[in-house]
């Protein structure tokens, strides 16, 4: 197998165009950094198309799946691939999956009683992996994007979800298109609010089929997820701050959940 | 009031240098950015010896106290000082609080049943500082740093905890000291291990006098705590990662603490 030295190499800088436009056609592509987050790419089903590294072939096996596309580069022309100061040796060029409302309605049907969690307008790619590296440990099977600007497979949230983003199923709409999907579903719909009259959300039936919407830390959510078709919650706040961060609420009401739901 | 232009004035050239060295006296003084921090730090009774502003007088009068010297000035001299892209037209010289473990004993003993979180040789201050605001929260009465090499006072740490840094009493010890100090006054040890023969984290008895002790997420916890007369909890994980992140388990553990507190 030859080296790849060039930075002018058509393959590299296709590559390198990816960092910065990773949506330019059908099926889009997308760069993951990192040696776990790949494996986990791989073993979520993820569709690897190249793989760039320094590694030695022993190393990188575990990384490709059938019909990827391997090429050994010298370090210089992998840290022009690699995100920011992160360079574990090896960036892989993967296709998105399928991110439609059937796909994941058919992952979700799985579920006897789904929990899901809905993010409104995330802000920071960090938040969103924070939110899906916390779902993917308390079982939350789903996560619905409302709204968003912001890419679920943005490197920093892949970093930041520790390559969880493509484990839990995934979509994105508007937030009237989600709640009302969930409200077709008859999914109750549990709404994190800082303030107002609202459930402590301990005394939630987390058992029944479940969505918990996060707002961005900013804004809050929107007036729709006030609506008295929402279960307005809360987190008993004890300090001189009137809110969590949306990452640390998210786990608490996530493993508040999986908590009830383990109870016999 | 005279307007400071000069980016070599020395007051300025003073506050500028806190930024690299935020300890060269005692007491020792530090930067805090931020108009909620400020006011947090005032509230928490911070002692601030100086604010560098380009508000006009009428909005400053709140993030002054007896003594607090205001220099108005340009904004590139706001600049200069301001940390990082952040700058909302304020910032303070506050004198470090006393961080005794004398101190920190005299906060504590106000709990019928005090409630601690214990932070080994954290690694960025802004998951100390997202911890923070998680224990502020949940009522935690007091932080323990073991073995830190970070400041509670960084400006990334403050930022992350919304000021709250300045609420929650702490203190800094090596890990031994901490432990034994535990010991000493019975409170009971519980240390968040990802995996091994742990309880989990719902079967605690927090209601007792609890420390939870949390690891940085690069070595995990010392041997210290993985001895006999400690807790070993672990959080359920659900999916294909292993662990959460440092200040997800933090809102976890103290929410469920503070939910069991709750309960008649």
């Amino acid at each position: 197998m030859s080296v790849l030295t060039s930075l002018s190499n058509p393959k590299v800088k296709e590559a390198v165009k990816l960092r910065s436009n990773p949506c330019r056609r059908q099926p889009r592509r997308f760069l993951i950094d990192g040696q776990r987050e790949i494996l986990r790419a791989v073993q979520s089903g993820i569709s690897i198309v190249e793989i760039f590294t320094v590694l030695p072939p022993q190393e990188f096996g575990k990384f490709t799946i059938s019909g990827t596309a391997v090429y050994q580069v010298t370090a210089p022309v992998l840290n022009k691939i690699a995100f920011g100061e992160r360079n574990e040796g090896i960036v892989a060029v993967a296709e998105e999956p399928d991110c439609s409302l059937e796909l994941f309605e058919t992952k979700i049907a799985a579920a006897v009683s789904p929990l899901l969690a809905v993010i409104e307008k995330p802000e920071k790619p960090g938040n969103i992996g924070a939110v899906f590296r916390s779902a993917d440990g308390a079982g939350v099977c789903g996560i619905m994007l409302a709204d968003t600007r912001v890419h679920p497979f943005h490197a920093n949230a892949i970093r930041s979800s520790m390559g969880t983003v493509f484990h839990v199923p995934v979509v994105s709409r508007s937030a009237a298109d989600v709640k009302r999907w969930l409200q077709d579903r008859h999914i109750q719909i549990a709404a994190a609010w800082c303030s107002g009259t609202a459930v402590k959300y301990t005394e939630v039936d987390f058992r029944k089929p479940t969505a918990v919407v996060l707002g961005n830390e900013a804004e809050g959510l929107s007036p729709l997820w006030g609506e008295n078709d929402v279960i307005k919650v809360t987190l008993p706040m004890s300090g001189i701050a009137d809110s969590l961060n949306v990452s640390a609420a998210a786990g608490i009401l996530f493993y508040e959940a999986q908590r009830q739901r383990s109870l016999r």
